[in-house]
Formats: structure tokens, C-alpha cells, sequence
């Protein structure tokens, strides 16, 4: 038996649940307890039971939120002192900019100039300054270093950082104390942050539980890291699910590599087609990112395709789902661009 | 001191207390307990805590499902076994169509042929039989009458019957129940059913809760009600809040000038530009009738005019918002007409 420390699992510790329980007791008094929604509606076209968690009703329009607030109130008042920045494609620019204001301090956002101009008018509102980039990982990098060089503002990754994880946890815990006894729990995947958490989140109450993400088929990099095991880059994606353009980093990557069962892939269609179901359905505007959380399930046979129900008795299984967001531009809905 | 009887007033004696948790017991393993959601951006142009009660979230998308179900499943066997009829604007319709196939019987519906095709659509889908009328209150009643002498079916009428007020109470229950010091619930108006139960459902918990009524000026049927102390009609309206184009029966009347406090008025203009900030902001679908509750509210001047605020130490009024439904048609949206 090797004795050898093994450095690829050490290098990467995840957050502790400890850090959850603090992240979920800092930002709670701040954040909305989103409510858990069902449907009968989706449900039958599912055959299964489901379970939202509508974090497209959280403030800021998004789950992003609680990481941007565990991450900026866990820093120290000098730390904080000379602003936030951070490279965004929108909803994580938006957050940052809420949380910074309610710190008191300024926030730079970084965006790609691709992004929605819904969501960059969202970032403004909040009092953000806005910097564009070019639509890649590349650009928005260097630009977000260039600003921070020039700023003096602390930077706040929008996943490769641990209290942003824990942040982003504290939605999947939510979900998990209201339904107790989920058999899977599904959320979008882009830099792996939200994943990551839910990983955690869901697991500190329920260690059986299953995780599943969802990945636009355009923008696949999670899929093909962890179906050859390394760590696979996407440098630029044009996927309607504006909030899924980014790739994983090494952290999520190691932590998803441990927790996740496997990457759901959807196509653009199955995307809108999913959000306008959910629209005309549930009465909720999810943004085309949430959307492709719930798209996998809609399709034929894949719900009994993945094995899920520990429920002799029933057969149907009971799974979450994470809304991530609600962000759209009303006057250019999905289905009628 | 005179005996004699007051006739106007016990006539139409409301629905008890007693009724409506009668009725709240008999509907709840149907319905959902619906989410109270809040926005601190509409709070801050309200100059208001609002709460929302949202009856939009709720099955067949509107309260309606309540008043329906308590209805319905009042019934006898005998009373419910041909089917039931009713005359509907859309959104009772589908709630009287989703009840009655719950209880197994067929369901009848008379529906003016300017409403909404997803409203009659949703009727179809659960599995009621439509027959169109002219958009008059006097032919829906004239079709509604023949309907009922061919097939025999049980009438349950939209609003002018105690079991739907009571109902369509148990919102405004719930609501208080969440919200227990509220100073005022906010409504729409039309037909009154809504109106009446949410002043008995939330009264039954806070006796001094105020209650407002919200009308568009294009069908104002129940502000010149209240106004002249006679019941007026509207025999037809062409207002955008398309759930609200009904005229108050004596029934409903008598509860209305008992409880509300005032009728608001709001223009059309205003519906559409409510109906888009709620979207917006809360990322949930209201039809422009919910917006009708929420359109007072938004207009400088109006929440300090009503003096809402029986919290003298913050002078900030806590204020509930019924959202009556969210039945749209997302490939028309009322602002890109």
C-alpha cells in the first residue's frame, strides 16, 4: 500500500462543509430563499417528479448572487478597500456589482462585448463600471489583469474561486432541505462553479444523491474533459445559453471529476424549445441558460435511459433542477429571433 | 331601535369563516400554495414593502383553480354527474375544465369569441368543450342558459356563487397567513369573485387590513359601483387585461361596498408598462389583469395619497398584491402588439 500523497486530489481540496454552512449563514441575510416550484404538466413529460429550484427569481436574476456575496463580504475591509473586478459574461458582473455596492465599494466588470446588452444595462444599474473585451477567455483575461493593474481592485473569479463555490452551494442546500429525498439533482455547466457547488451543496445533505450537468452540444468543453479525463478548453462558443460560454479551470474540474455521473449535451433547439415550454407552463422567465438544465429531461426516453429511481414501489424518480437564471431581453424573446 | 330586518344585507349574507376553511381544507391536496415573492426594486418605486401573492404560479395558471375545485367538488354525485357549464372569459373556463375531469365529469364552456386562442386552448387541453359566444355579458348568459337545458349540466356560474368567493378567499388566507401584518391587500376587479374573497379571506385573519380594488378605466364597471352606490353595467370592454371585461352581480356588490376601501382606476398605458417592469424585475409571467394590481402602486404620489402606513416609527406601509394569473400569449407580448 503507497504512501505516497497524491497530488492531484490534495492540490484541489474542495470547500468544506463547514465553509458552505458560513458561506449559506453570511449571505442569507441578503439573498432570497428562491422558492422550490413544481409542475404536473412537465412532470408527465418527464415521467418523473420535479423538483425547481428557481434561482431565476433571486435577486440580481440569478443563483450568482450568493457566490459574489460570500466572496466580497469574506474579504478583509482592505482587501475590499480599492473595489471588485471580475470577468463576466453578465450574470456574475451583475452580482458583483450588487454585492460591491452593498460593501460600499466600487466594482470593475469585465464583458465580452457579445454579451447581452440586457445584461450589461443590468451590470450599470447596479453601479458596475463596464470594460468590454473580445468574446474570448483570452481577451477577457487580459483585460480583467489590465484593469486590475490599474485599479488596484481585488479579483473575483467567477468560479475558480473556493468562496464562490461555496457561494453557489448554498442554492443546491437550499433545495435539498426543502426536498429531502431527491434521487438527482441537474444544473447548467459552463466554468463549473454552480456545478461544483451543487455537487457540495446536495451531497452535505444526501450523500446518495446523483448529479448530473447539462451542457450546451456548442459548447461541450465539460463533456470532453471528463469523457477523456483531462481537462479540455473552449475558447469561444455562439450557444444561445449565453451564460454557458466559459470553461472549466482546474478546481471545478477536480471537483466535477469526483462528483458529477455524467454531462447531459443539448442542442440549440432543445434549448429554446425547452425554455418556451417552460415559459407557457410555469409562468417563470428562465433565460436560455436554465433552460438547458431541464432540456435533457424533456426528451424521450432519456429519464429512464439514466437509471434513476431508488423507488421499487413507484418508479418515479424525484429530481432537482436549478434555474439559474432569468436574465432575457423581453424585446428579443428566444423563439422569435 | 327597529327590528326589522335589513333585506339588502342579508340577501347576500357572505360566505362564512367557517366556509371558507371548509373550502381551503377541500382544495389544498389539489391547488399549490403559491409563492408570496418580493422585489426591492419595485419596493423602491412603490415606496412600499409590496408582497406578491403569486396566483399566476398556480395550477391551470390563475386563481381560478380554487374557486373552481371548492365548487365542483361541493357537488353531489347527483349535482356534478352531467357535467358542468359555465360561462368564462378563459382562465375560469380552464380551471372549471381542470376540476371538473379531476372529478370526472364533462365540462361545458361558453367563451366570447374575442378571447385569447391560448386561453381557449388551455380549456381544450384540459379536456373542456368550448361553444362560442358573441362578447356580451347577455349572449354568454343566453349560450350559457342553452347549453345547460341540451345537456343537463350543473351551472357554476364564474363569480356570482358563494362556494367560488369562498374559493377565492383562501389566496388572500394564505397570503396573511405568510404576511401576518399587512396593511393593505391589493386586488383586481372584475366580476368581484377575487375581490370579494380576498376582503373575506384576508379580514378572517386581520380584521384591519384595508382592501383595495384595481380596475382598468376602460372597464370600470365597479368604481362607478362603489362610486354611486348602485350596481352599473358593462356590457362589453375591450381592455387589454383581458380577465377583467365582467360586470359585478348583486351578489358580489354587496360584499365589495361592505369591505373595500376604494376602486383604483388605471389606464391602459399603464397596465402594459406594470405588466413589462413585473416581468422584468421578478421574472415571472403576469397576464396584464395581475398587472392591473400592481399598475396603481407604481404611479408617483399614489401610495402616500391612500395613507396606507400604520407603522408610524418606519412610515413604510407593508402592502400584499394579488397576481390573479399568467395565461399569455407569448408570441404576441402585450408591449410588442
Amino acid at each position: 500500500m503507497s504512501t505516497a500523497p497524491q497530488v492531484e486530489d490534495t492540490t484541489f481540496l474542495p470547500p468544506s462543509w463547514e465553509a458552505i454552512l458560513a458561506a449559506h449563514a453570511r449571505i442569507a441575510p441578503r439573498i432570497h430563499r428562491t422558492p422550490v416550484l413544481t409542475s404536473s404538466s412537465l412532470d408527465a413529460i418527464a415521467g418523473a417528479k420535479l423538483f425547481f429550484k428557481c434561482e431565476n427569481l433571486q435577486r440580481t436574476g440569478s443563483f450568482k448572487i450568493r457566490g459574489a456575496t460570500n466572496a466580497i463580504f469574506s474579504l478583509s475591509k482592505d482587501e475590499a478597500a480599492r473595489g471588485i473586478v471580475t470577468p463576466s459574461s453578465g450574470n456574475h458582473g451583475a452580482a458583483v456589482a450588487c454585492a460591491a455596492a452593498w460593501r460600499g465599494v466600487p466594482a470593475y466588470i469585465v464583458v465580452p462585448k457579445n454579451a447581452p446588452k440586457v445584461k450589461v444595462q443590468a451590470i450599470e444599474a447596479y453601479g458596475g463600471k463596464v470594460t468590454f473585451s473580445e468574446p474570448t477567455i483570452t481577451s477577457r483575461t487580459e483585460v480583467a489583469a489590465r484593469v486590475q493593474a490599474e485599479t488596484g481592485a481585488h479579483l473575483v473569479h467567477p468560479y475558480d474561486n473556493d468562496r464562490i463555490i461555496a457561494g453557489q452551494a448554498t442554492a443546491a442546500k437550499e433545495l435539498l432541505e426543502e426536498v429531502g429525498d431527491l434521487d438527482a439533482v441537474f444544473a447548467p455547466v459552463s466554468g463549473g462553479g454552480l456545478l461544483s457547488g451543487t455537487c457540495l451543496g446536495a451531497r452535505g445533505i444526501r450523500t446518495s444523491v446523483r448529479i448530473f450537468g447539462c451542457e450546451p452540444a456548442r459548447a461541450d468543453d465539460a463533456y470532453r474533459s471528463l469523457a477523456t479525463g483531462t481537462l479540455q478548453s473552449l475558447d469561444s462558443s455562439d450557444t444561445i445559453a449565453d451564460g454557458l460560454r466559459a470553461s472549466l479551470s482546474p478546481r471545478t474540474f477536480a471537483i466535477l471529476r469526483k462528483y458529477v455521473d455524467r454531462i447531459l449535451l443539448v442542442s440549440e433547439e432543445e434549448i429554446i424549445s425547452a425554455a418556451r415550454l417552460v415559459w407557457e407552463r410555469m409562468k417563470i422567465i428562465i433565460e436560455p441558460s436554465s433552460a438547458v438544465a431541464i432540456a435533457p429531461l424533456l426528451k424521450a426516453g432519456v429519464v429512464p435511459s439514466l437509471n434513476l429511481s431508488n423507488r421499487p414501489d413507484s418508479g418515479v424518480p424525484k429530481l432537482g433542477v436549478i434555474f439559474s437564471g432569468g436574465n432575457v431581453d423581453l424585446s428579443a424573446l428566444p423563439w422569435t429571433r
